[in-house]
């Protein structure tokens, strides 16, 4: 990995087939060396990761469980050790386990999604921010949803989740932004055509007959063209930053405007 | 305890001299059963429910740690069998710890902010909304704070908290509204004449210093005049309820247009 | 009109048999002098009034056509010479034409939208604050409507004059609450049982066909308990003042989890 | 002019020494017909239109009183027939006067900051959408304010105007989303390095002086980065769209932090 030593990182934290792994191999085309981390599935990160190195740009892969205490820290101590310091990170895991009553969502599911959807994040800036302030600055991008600004029926563990991230991105831009740390909370409102998420969601069949019907008219939200607003704010020049986006396919209802009928398989 | 069995209780979870002790002491008016609940200070506690009963009204006091798990769910059980069912209950636990940045707010502390602020109020609503649905129905009062709706610096654990929080109020009356469950969100968005928070955060003699200067013309929020509003929420007819009110006093400037420069003591 | 001099006024501004008519009679059975104002329907504005007699309370209606330069200010001006101070102001007056497309919109609905729903609430401020601050406060509580916090398909005129009018009810209370004047965007989430508007919307079979099915479980918003929370507002202590409510019914979803199918019939 | 004929048309309505001259030639740069209109100040139009042309890129300046009824709708009907389709509009039409009490805020003020900052952009849409629609799409770029979320002191005509307008936003997407039309409402949360708005309201001398101390470190909004993200937006694939984002400098508190104070040249 040597002649990798000092690339600057774009850490992808949730990169499956879908918004990470396409976001991690755009910043790879533009001279990042990607680090892609996902809970498991272990052949589908290496095919990511070839898929990027076959296009002859960097990446790594590695799996990480975020509600493990202590992993995140480590996998991002030794990155920064051993492959270069981390300037870009895509915070992608989501929280969404789909609709559940209250009576469906046990003690342990809701605080899961506190744990992944929110704590996580904490974790990360813990972690990565004092580095970050010392360089004079890195950028985070954070995948969010529809939950994050609304709750609604059978969101209790989503939506809590999501909403407590969402103030958490504002108070860290609020300690950070002054110091150089980019927070960007990406409200992705509609279905995203990613088969690791809906694909998994749905189930295959259900999935590709959605794909035939809406895909073909760019009627779910593509992740490679997603990646390219990702790369943007990315590169926003410090004197006009953005802080919070919303992302949506040009035939879908706002979240403001929905109840989710129609939009049965909204993340 | 004999003759106010199979009176409506009012719970009053986070029960100090302040916001929940007046809202208990104005339901007991009423005609409730106040049960006050609160982490420590028995002393404190004793003189609010002395203070009811010589008023002629019913009220019982208990220790309660939120954060224990468990201890919520039989204090809530207890109740419902040695005193009577629980038609309102004011969920009046903070997480407000003053403003620190994220170098002085470790792991623990914004954990703790979660269990408090968005877990305990999960956790009442698991434990006490199935019985509410088989009487027909019952009243959720949430007091919150300016935090629930933006993020601040050095509210790291505290926004994500509330933020979490106010979207859990949403997600419930989602399912529980139309089952007659009435879920409020109550923004308290300013300073609260409230010895057992602000005068605790402030320190004894600012805290005199800022009611002789404010309290005088009505520029601090009062905890009986909040609990007016408090009872008429609990009031309001099914056709026509409310599911978010700000309170603030007079003098105050919104969150909306505010840094907490000039409101120092923003609670 | 001799014996009602002095008494303290409560003016409605659009009162018709629904929101204006009730809340009118509401604060005319506390004692307030019920000055009503409509449009048009001499006739219904009659019944109103007397209807409100009575009952042994004050009530005077008038004919006003919001919409008429100077017609607002000279009523103003009479009521307070000849009736006596206005002390709330229940500004009741909606834009909603239903859904039109843009190009059902002409320029001069859209601009009489504006001068209904924004420009109205403007002048009355214009005509009556100086003399609420003279007399050291007053109330307004201002009717809105979902359209003031999001637009839908078809309310560009309805959304982009009550959009306007919700932040002009800020700029009021930023500058006028701590001179005493309380200002209210009490937010009308959802279809109100108004003979007077949604009547006259969807017509009188199609009326009663929603009123028979959804009435009879307080499934429409009713004007009469709609009437004790404007009431309460008016009440409030100045250390603990709302600034803005939602009402809807206990079976209505809100805003931003409808697109309105199934409220086909939202105001 | 005959050889751009046919050219695709970037027509920027309130194109000063800022956002509106900015984007222009940054759209022209990519190879569209920068069409810049302003009110006033022709040789300044003039200097902005040749600077695009020395530059070797296309543009045409005209003045243009927006709120003269029917002055737009033929410069847009002018500009179809003799340049070339309309693909982009950058509507940069404000209507911020400073702040001003209510007293100081004539009927004839609040008019025209809602015939500039609504009722413009309304007219943009009746007279423009219909032949975007025909030919399957277009883009319209809305440059809006802090206003346009938050009313504050003094703002009574500004947030009026804004807050309609961004509604608006929301009910053009609503009905023309799905027909190719694209509109993003971008909100410009800070003070911006803009001559001939911020220099003008400020004075020569404070703007100097205002550029001196915050210019060099990027805490002003420089109008040539944030036109890399007009661009940007304008260039999103369909499959995911932009309808709002917000644009500040890095060392600027957003909206909901903020009174104003400390950013006494928030625009």
């Amino acid at each position: 990995m040597g002649e990798q030593e000092g690339r600057s990182v774009c850490l992808v934290i949730g990169a499956g087939a879908g918004i990470g792994g396409s976001v991690g191999a755009r910043f790879a085309a533009e001279g990042y060396h990607a680090v892609l981390c996902r809970r498991s599935d272990e052949a589908g990160l290496l095919r990511l990761v070839e898929g990027i190195r076959r296009n002859g740009h960097d990446a790594t892969g590695y799996l990480l469980d975020v509600a493990h205490d202590g992993a995140m820290e480590e996998r991002i101590e030794s990155v920064e050790r051993d492959i270069g310091p981390i300037e870009v990170v895509v915070y992608n895991i989501g929280a969404q386990i789909g609709n559940r009553s209250l009576d469906e969502t046990p003690h342990r599911t809701f605080e899961l999604g506190w744990r992944l959807g929110t704590f996580g994040l904490f974790r990360v800036a813990k972690a990565l921010f004092p580095r970050m302030v010392e360089r004079g600055g890195g950028t985070v991008l954070v995948t969010s949803a529809t939950a994050a600004v609304r709750g609604n029926a059978g969101q209790h563990s989503h939506a809590a989740a999501m909403g407590g991230r969402r103030l958490l991105c504002q108070t860290l831009n609020a300690e950070f932004a002054a110091q150089g740390i980019h927070v960007v909370h990406v409200l992705v409102d509609g279905a995203v055509d990613a088969p690791d998420t809906l694909g998994r969601m749905l189930g295959k069949d259900a999935f590709e007959a959605l794909r035939a019907e809406r895909g073909s008219r760019d009627a779910l939200l593509r992740p490679d063209r997603m990646a390219e607003t990702y790369l943007h704010l990315a590169r926003q020049h410090r004197s006009a930053w953005t802080h919070e986006i919303d992302l949506r396919a040009w035939t879908d209802v706002p979240w403001f405007n929905s109840n989710g009928i129609g939009r049965s398989v909204a993340l």
